[in-house]
């Protein structure tokens, strides 16, 4: 089986005798002669079946069954790809004796999303579904050979914490040896530590949200893709670096997903050398001039605020992403980067792609008496955070960061309606299993 | 501040003012002239300073107060790597109060392990400390690189499931809104079931043991490289493609840590294109024929056994790596593929590299109906695998693969003690916090 070639590379074997291998994708028996469709994990092969001893070995087998088939490859217009499999010898690797729960071989999934991810074993081998994972491998794969390029350093922090990392509500308890303890929110406490040692890190990895939440947005695990970085003026340079790191995303999926993009029929965004930038205070004042609704004095965007947003940076910029700059301090945690002309505002940031807000950043505090204050203000006992602040105490540069959460990225980029299709085996209040 | 140089660049910027960025690793202050030494990311730099004003500066300046220095650079052959910065202009970034708990100037870090980890923050900073998570970092590109170029899918598997991949003790268990779930002790049933997919898929993430040990080899969480292949002959498929792999990591670590690697004063192990391999039984043999100790009819390797074994191959073959197959079935997982040819072992191997079981892996059962029967014969219900066996029951290749405990591999490459060196912030019977 290992001198089996790839299904997309059959057109580089015309009037060759070739192996292939793969799944019974489907099986179209007519009057003379029989189609069988196989599939691996490039694609698909037309194979034709003229020898009634064939037919008759594959009788019983089911969809899905392992087959390992040898044949000549044959040039045919007509066939998907523009080239078939004539003349096979077929081998059975693992028959399949009960019809799949999922019909595979149709272009679009017919059953429902809970269907779905009960059986996600089977329902992830279709090619749509395979193919927004490939783009969320590659997107991971642009995003750290972008961040190494620049000097940064990968890490991989734990996960089993004893002090949240946002308010103390939205985590899930563990019973650590008998003791209490959590699962991390994200990684921001260790990342910003790291800054301290590497200066430049990122982390790809699970985070976890207790939010009681069933929408179509929140699943309570997921990827995210954090970085930090040290030695930095403010937001600007976090937001200039997320910048290229999103153009490595989208670059990545350009080189090594471009056909999982085209089954998708995606439009890829262009990332510009400069994102388009607008401060928070000035985009409640331009939601006011042109709806009329006054939301001035609000200390977050609605989704309705971030769609028209969105829009108008289309409008005006011609750009799929959108900076919102300046968040008002009060909706931020307590280790955000005051702005320095305009207290009650912060050096933050979000990023707004085709109307949806993906990602969540900003310069942080880095001065160890600007730690105790801010914890004081918002009645917060430092007890549990002083590993976290020796970091502080101990010589930090200014430094900030962000985190774009993977699934929530490949759903707006692929255009899903729930994020769960985005989630290879999604965790949500009332989902633990497969 | 962005136009700062790295101190490992000074070499190049002879007879230019340039500016550097970092923490004041150590400040010497003699009659006529003081030495300050200023370490970034890269290494550290000296700074000859002779204005009696910067040194008034820098009074009461705590060792890792943030600088940012400007300066001539100079050629000097007594200066540590033959640059130095004269008539240094200082600005400090943030001013560090308190004397640092752990002295980072010091070749070696003076402190007992258990104050070195409760000080993380500051003791990761430490030239040696860094130099081990930077083979880390190098080692995890390497080996994703690698199994990107062999065709590998990266995925991201759930840490939170309702079964245990392996004996059902051994888990930590979490309220999930009121249900009990538990943490993954290893992406196992996730990466067979994405098999079905893509055929061959890899991840790098966090697992977790809840093994009540407090010994110097084990943590309770830690980094599991994991990948998994489709369409293999036997297990020696999986070892061929762990040894590219391997090779990958230890050429990424001399590509891009080489410095690390030196600073820790490693010699780096040959991977060979063929690792040497001995069968279980053969190992018995022969340690009873050296030795005169007779385990023979022992189901598994003692660590003194493994150390001799790994003495031998590198007597016989000149290998750190020793590969060891065919371990009795008895003390192998029940989705492990057992040897046609003698049903009592099983295809399955470890790796050893300098005297430590460092890699385990193998073939795994793909036939449904093996599943079942396996199931059965532990006695185990099939009731919490549902959508595992679901891979099975719908069409599943011959495959298998293998895990690397990443601080484990860090830990014996570096000749460290205790693998809590090679873990960021380790998770312990005793150790919640940093």
């Amino acid at each position: 089986m290992q001198d089996r070639i790839w299904t997309i590379h059959l057109g580089r074997h015309v009037g060759e005798r070739v192996t292939l291998a793969g799944w019974l994708h489907r099986l179209r028996r007519l009057s003379g002669v029989s189609f069988l469709i196989l599939r691996d994990r490039t694609g698909t092969a037309q194979v034709v079946i003229e020898d009634p001893a064939i037919l008759d070995l594959l009788d019983g087998c089911q969809h899905e069954t392992v087959l390992c088939v040898s044949g000549e490859v044959v040039q045919e217009a007509q066939a998907p790809g523009g080239v078939e499999i004539r003349h096979p010898a077929i081998e059975i690797v693992t028959p399949v004796a009960d019809p799949p729960p999922i019909e595979l071989f149709r272009p679009v999934v017919q059953a429902q999303l809970p269907t779905v991810l009960d059986h996600a074993a089977v329902a992830l081998r279709h090619p749509r579904h395979q193919a927004i994972f490939r783009l969320a491998s590659a997107a991971m794969d642009g995003y750290r050979r972008t961040l190494r390029a620049e000097g940064f350093t990968e890490i991989q922090t734990p996960k089993i914490v004893v002090s949240a990392t946002e308010s103390g509500a939205n985590v899930f308890e563990i019973d650590y040896f008998g003791r209490p303890a959590y699962l991390a929110q994200s990684p921001q406490f260790y990342k910003q530590m790291m800054v301290g040692v590497f200066e430049r890190v990122f982390e790809v990895g699970p985070v976890f949200r207790a939010e009681p939440h069933a929408t179509a947005r929140h699943v309570n695990e997921y990827v995210s893709l954090d970085f930090e970085m040290g030695f930095i003026r403010d937001h600007h340079d976090v937001m200039a670096m997320l910048t290229r790191a999103l153009g490595g995303m989208i670059g990545a999926i350009r080189e090594d997903a471009a056909d999982a993009a085209a089954l998708l029929k995606l439009a890829l965004p262009d990332v510009p050398p400069v994102i388009p930038e607008i401060a928070f205070s000035d985009a409640l004042d331009l939601i006011w001039r042109e709806t009329g609704e006054d939301a001035r004095g609000e200390p977050d965007l609605a989704p309705a605020h971030e769609r028209f947003l969105s829009a108008w940076a289309q409008r005006e910029y011609g750009s799929d992403f959108l900076f919102v700059t300046g968040y008002p301090m009060v909706k931020r945690p307590f280790y955000t980067h005051p702005d320095p002309a305009r207290p009650a505002y912060s050096n933050s940031f979000d990023l707004l792609f085709r109307g949806l807000e993906l990602v969540t950043g900003g310069q942080r505090l880095h001065r160890y008496a600007d730690y105790l204050a801010a914890l004081d203000a918002r009645r917060m006992t430092p007890d549990s955070l002083t590993g976290y602040l020796e970091a502080f105490r101990y010589g930090m540069p200014p430094h900030g960061g962000c985190a774009i959460g993977l699934e929530r990225w490949v759903a707006q980029l692929a255009g899903l309606d729930n994020i769960r299709e985005a989630t290879l085996f999604p965790r949500d209040l009332h989902r633990l299993t497969p």
